[in-house]
């Protein structure tokens, strides 16, 4: 029984709205020297009823390589205690453990209702990805929201993912089942957190930022072909700058992408990740997230000059960066099949598919600085791609 | 050690952005009919890879009400197959032990992940409020936001909060301590619904149309205070205009308020709710949601007057309208002491004040249409105010 005019009688409601967000990346060296004010500026210039309640949450490694970190934090705290007023310091693992425990969740949670944090108060995450991602969704989830602060102390962290606006939290084993597209307070990228990195965490940042440079930027390529020994052997100045670039051209991807929440099946900062991912996974997180993406990235330049986009010079250009920096272009991983004798790594494509959830969208590079994108792959020619960084 | 050449070398990154959403309530009566038109178009609207894939969330009250709904939507998307993939039909139970149960939020993310449900694939939710509030924190949170579909099927959820922009989930018994600010896809009005509704949930959503003229439209006062005897007696024509006007009153103020998200500590929506919540909480829920707003907006009312805001006769034309439509202006769980003494009932201001975060902000009102807001509030007026109460 249908009412044919129930729509002159009661019209459709439709109204737009747009929710603004300020994305913000401070940089910094040693933020809890009670010299420093950018911590207490950045917290106490918001209108707010009082004091700033404040809960830390630190990666048991970064506080393990900093042993004066907590008592650095209650001492800047006590020194602006009219200001601000710390709720606690919490240690957590690093790692992808985390995402998978929901006792985390429920410990920040509870953390947060005995300590009465309201939407005016500050969560603070100090640590690598996994970290900032699950305390970054119980952040973005309690009291639908409350203030975040992420502290990435990762190359990584601090010129890609740290900078973004997702978290995630992983369901029955896969990876960032759970989330939320939720723009941070504001990242802080301190500096000397980079300081005691290991070598390998160091690299595992310049690649995200030569995919950036890759997709958008020429002239940041053509910086870190120059600066390429000093990054090798890990110049301060080198490394920091290259951060700062990469953190930058990050955040203008999301600013003016047109797609900040990734609505649409275009994921340019995706170049070179149906293979990174499946290549992380085959070797069982064996390879990392840095050194995956580098063959990924070498994969998908190679494919861009066999389709007849990209040209000869470029492609030396690009392998010989990624080669300069300390990059491996292949791994053994990339010979695998799987249960049906196909090459497995290919099963990265379909899975990349399901993942952008619509039509496949591929990102390859017409020249360095320009991509554009594709909705379908030869799976022959990225064969004869991966047999030629075999024989390189 | 403090570089205080750092922000001239790596000065802030600094961008804005701005998430677009379409905020839309349809309107119709059975929406499952095999002719009705509207369900399909409404999803078959956005660029999609192929067969849009759905997954239904029944609350067991509509299904028992409804007998014929599942077979009713299974031969719908039988007729549509070409466009439509039903991806099951899944009953839960309503009320708010839903929200308690992380149990019904692993059985929904588990059905999205078996049915590789994805971001162009959609989720509905057909109930009351507290199944709209799981499943579209599920929705909103598996892969960081499915497209969520909404029918509301109580006046209180079509008229209020059904189309509004927040879901919810309850954490040690707290509610909605988890949850986001998430504009679902679209919200459905099935007037068809309301038919099997018990008389004291219909007179429930009569309440937050009233409020929502109060604070925003003295027309629709007016339009109320003239259907007052047909609403008593649950007029279909006039129960349909009502929830029409209220979904699309309070659709425009989260559209125009300047703060849809509610980053601020003012909350309109919420007049004569600090009262109303700790008047459901004291009483158990015996005293519903709607009947406690009735009371809560009489106190709120007769305290605009006693502090000068309000006149006399404003005042009698609002109780008077409240009484027409049946509500009760007094529950003797106003009387009850706390363990210091005090009213029970005033502890409701110093929690709504938490709840907010920021300062206490109480709507008030002007006149009828008009509202305005106050930082402190008068706990002896408000008593004489519940006195005078009473004594009606």
């Amino acid at each position: 029984m249908i009412n044919l005019s129930m729509q002159e009688v009661f019209p459709t409601i439709s109204r737009s709205i747009a929710i603004p967000y300020q994305l913000r990346v401070l940089f910094t060296e040693n933020a809890f020297d009670v010299a420093n004010p950018l911590f207490r500026n950045l917290v106490c210039t918001q209108e707010s009823g009082s004091r700033r309640k404040v809960i830390f949450y630190v990666d048991q490694a970064v506080a393990a390589a900093d042993p004066h970190l907590e008592a650095a934090i209650a001492a800047y705290f006590h020194k602006h205690r009219e200001d601000l007023n710390l709720k606690g310091i919490h240690l957590l693992p690093g790692g992808e453990a985390i995402k998978n425990e929901t006792e985390f969740l429920k410990d920040i949670y509870g953390h947060m209702e005995s300590q009465k944090i309201c939407r005016h108060s500050y969560i603070v995450a100090i640590g690598g990805g996994a970290l900032l991602d699950t305390v970054g969704f119980a952040a973005a989830t309690a009291h639908r929201g409350i203030r975040h602060i992420r502290f990435p102390t990762t190359t990584l962290g601090q010129g890609d993912a740290g900078v973004g606006v997702k978290n995630g939290f992983n369901f029955h084993g896969k990876k960032n089942f759970v989330g939320t597209f939720a723009p941070p307070f504001a990242v802080v990228n301190d500096f000397a957190f980079l300081d005691t990195l290991p070598e390998k965490h160091l690299r595992n940042g310049f690649i995200e930022g030569v995919k950036v440079a890759l997709i958008r930027d020429q002239e940041f390529f053509e910086w870190t072909e120059k600066q390429a020994d000093a990054l090798a052997v890990f110049d301060k100045q080198a490394v920091r700058s290259l951060v700062h670039r990469s953190a930058e051209l990050h955040v203008n991807h999301i600013a003016t992408s047109g797609d900040p929440f990734e609505m649409g099946s275009v994921r340019p900062l995706d170049f070179g990740h149906w293979a990174a991912h499946k290549l992380e996974q085959l070797s069982d997180f064996r390879v990392s997230h840095g050194e995956a993406v580098a063959i990924g990235i070498a994969i998908d330049t190679l494919y861009s000059q066999a389709m007849g986009y990209l040209d000869q010079p470029s492609v030396d250009r690009i392998l010989e960066l990624l080669r300069k920096l300390g990059f491996a272009l292949y791994d053994p991983e990339l010979e695998r099949r799987n249960s049906e004798g196909h090459l497995a790594v290919l099963d990265g494509i379909e899975e990349f598919r399901e993942h952008l959830g619509g039509i496949l969208t591929i990102t390859l590079l017409r020249k360095i600085g320009q991509r554009f994108e594709v909705h379908e792959m030869n799976t022959e020619v990225i064969q004869k791609c991966i047999e030629d960084l075999k024989s390189r």
